[in-house]
């Protein structure tokens, strides 16, 4: 069984509001468990608990959390601590070495990160050397981290539930 | 010669700013050479021929486009439209068909999206079937669409290029 939770660093609330909801969606759409913010929002909280609720599955959301004790914790867990940053080995490197681990904590960062997380990691991986978004880095990294599979994942619990389909619009409610 | 472009919708000045900068970095930075903007936002444009300037490659913006006639004429030139959409076919069912393809034009919408358009594009297209991001699903379009090697991708005429490296920061400028 792997875990994959994401711990979302640099978040200001209001103002990366959308981008960090943005996270979190991509981060459980994409096969994470669940994602910790290191800063207090329970508007993020709140949103992204209604898409769990309405959409189903697991994934679990944390605010105000330590960063810190977050990644000792994980380490103490037997985690790999895996951080998305432009200046870092390039994920064909190292993403065979880490798809063999089972416990992996995913840190985002905004624009600016604490340098001790540097040495703090197991991994500081770039996707592409070239400005972007966390959300499209975590999206890729995910990605290529379950190996497309998570595209087909099936989420339990759903009161909505989307019917493939080549034209059109079919949604199924439970509710 | 494949040529990628994206068509975003649905754009809203200032309050879309953060997260359509970011569906352009993300194209840029994942192999595309372009992006359209259906509505008229200079500091967008500005924000990406920037990033251009200073880290390469030839990604061009263009705002304020018809995303009717933008469509009409990809489509009397040759190309196939792409709709990342909810609603559509599973992506491992019509990617290999997708690349066979050498002009691609990307449709990306915003909440609302225009319901003819549904009809008018060659393919409907999924990313999972969950609520995520524009940014997240265009990322993972691309990155299945080059198969990866757009990671590796080199910029030319970049004042900024980062040496892939192990731990800590290395940019080099060239301006």
């Amino acid at each position: 069984m792997v875990t994959v939770r994401i711990l979302r660093l640099g978040h200001r609330p209001a103002r990366d509001a959308r981008v960090t909801t943005h996270v979190g969606l991509a981060a459980r759409a994409l096969g994470a468990d669940g994602i910790y913010l290191a800063t207090k929002d329970p508007s993020i909280v709140k949103s992204i608990e209604e898409v769990v609720k309405r959409w189903g599955g697991n994934f679990s959301i944390r605010d105000g959390v330590q960063w810190k004790s977050c990644i000792s914790r994980w380490k103490e867990g037997g985690g790999t601590i895996v951080h998305l940053i432009m200046y870092g080995q390039r994920l064909n490197e190292v993403i065979s070495e880490i798809r063999k681990k089972d416990r992996i904590l995913v840190v985002v960062g905004g624009e600016k990160v604490p340098r001790t997380l540097y040495r703090l990691v197991d991994y500081n991986v770039s996707i592409t050397y070239q400005p972007h978004s966390e959300i499209s880095s975590l999206a890729v990294f995910l990605d290529h981290f379950f190996d497309g599979i998570e595209l087909e994942k099936e989420y339990p619990y759903a009161e909505m539930k989307i019917t493939p389909m080549k034209l059109g619009k079919k949604g199924k409610s439970n509710a």
